[in-house]
């Protein structure tokens, strides 16, 4: 019989986050589970790493049952110290999630559950981040078999060096998803406001808010198949060169 | 007479540090300047966001004398509140640096200083991070100087729509560097340590430190090129899709 298969599990909405507890009970039928995520919230942390500060754990039981920690840092924090000091064995996936919103076009470079699985990637860990495309009434059913199903195609089939997957999900039932799409990511940019307030000795503060313009239809592009009621995965990578323009900018006087 | 660019400047190892001094006063010649830099330091906070709490903004007077703002957020904030808030014209450039210490290779993900450019490029403006290979014994005149010539390239050449410019230099005086290499980013990883601590009450922490291992030597490679002396000039882009793995994800059988 094949050894059952080592799971990482992480997010960034917290090791007491609803989506996690929801991806922990489905992924039992997959492996051996050991989750480790942030002990608090930590939405838009984007890449971070903790250098200044040291990092906290705690041993956490997931659902009453399933073995992790909590750490006081981030979602990469977590997934570094799980490899390389608090699980035995090194893990054969990572998935992240299932984070609450959807991490879809340039939200996808502030996210923090993506960031975990860009954290398993580069320790060249097959890995995923999943989201629920809502905030409010999330019905985790059809993230959380997806995941499922994934994980087992990834522990069977190999993916590229650096490459790793960010998957967001409708937030409908199983029965009103149309199907699986894969995806580039959206380039779509936020309009955003400052909101300017005065505290009450008279200091000025500003208060973000901004919403998304131009916002792709196109089922090819991660936000547009969202929209149409499609799971959207798209291949991500963590190599930032804009290889197109290498040539051209050889070309600028550079040098004087 | 044409009108002289308006340029934003930002950092995030605080609008205090000596990199920042360095590069409004080198700067000074190009456009007219209004830094926009984190209050403290905020060196990895990678492309965070601060959605939870409120920004304050402070007036403050670089080298005494450029106008600028200290917020207590993130280099992605700064380069937001700055345009959607505070600048009164939008800038025709944006420059983050210079940084203590090179992002270069992997780190670039992590980078606060490289994210403030992605947000200026997300922003359509034309950015560039400038980031010197040490944390000792900083000499800023090269790294100043080519952000000069630098800025002046990029007010009258266009880039592609998304990217902007990761710049990287040696710590060496101007006739010790050995010229400008356009790069590729590095993609060698982290050998990480987690050293492990127990506080005065007997709980347990750990401190995270790492060495890259396999660093490139290759002078097309940032941080080869950093090595041997030159310049490093990476063009980089906030789309993470991996488009060659597209085809062969839509031929796995993610529908079931």
């Amino acid at each position: 019989m094949k050894k059952p298969p080592n799971i990482l599990l992480t997010n960034d909405d917290g090791i007491e986050a609803p989506g996690l507890k929801a991806l922990t009970k489905a992924m039992e039928s997959v492996g051996n589970l050991t989750v480790v995520a942030p002990a608090v919230e930590r939405s838009a942390v984007g890449h971070a790493i903790t250098l200044s500060d040291p990092l906290r754990v705690a041993e956490y039981r997931v659902n009453g049952r399933v073995p992790g920690f909590s750490v006081n840092g981030t979602p990469a924090d977590c997934v570094k110290i799980a490899v390389w000091a608090l699980l035995k064995n090194r893990p054969d996936l990572v998935v992240s999630g299932i984070n609450l919103g959807s991490n879809t076009g340039i939200n996808t470079i502030y996210s923090g559950t993506v960031s975990a699985a860009t954290e398993g990637a580069i320790l060249g860990i097959p890995s995923f981040a999943v989201s629920l495309a809502t905030y409010e009434n999330p019905d985790f059913e059809a993230a959380a078999d997806f995941s499922v199903h994934l994980s087992r195609l990834l522990l069977k089939n190999r993916m590229p060096e650096g490459v790793y997957l960010n998957v967001n999900v409708p937030n409908a039932p199983m029965d009103a998803i149309r199907g699986i799409a894969v995806t580039r990511q959206g380039l779509s940019v936020f309009k955003e406001r400052f909101h300017k307030r005065s505290d009450p000795r008279g200091r000025t503060y500003y208060w973000l808010s901004g919403q998304k313009v131009n916002v792709p239809t196109d089922p090819d592009v991660d936000e547009g198949a969202v929209n149409r009621g499609y799971i959207s995965v798209t291949p991500v990578h963590y190599d930032l060169t804009r290889y197109d323009f290498l040539d051209t900018l050889k070309n600028w006087s550079l040098d004087r």
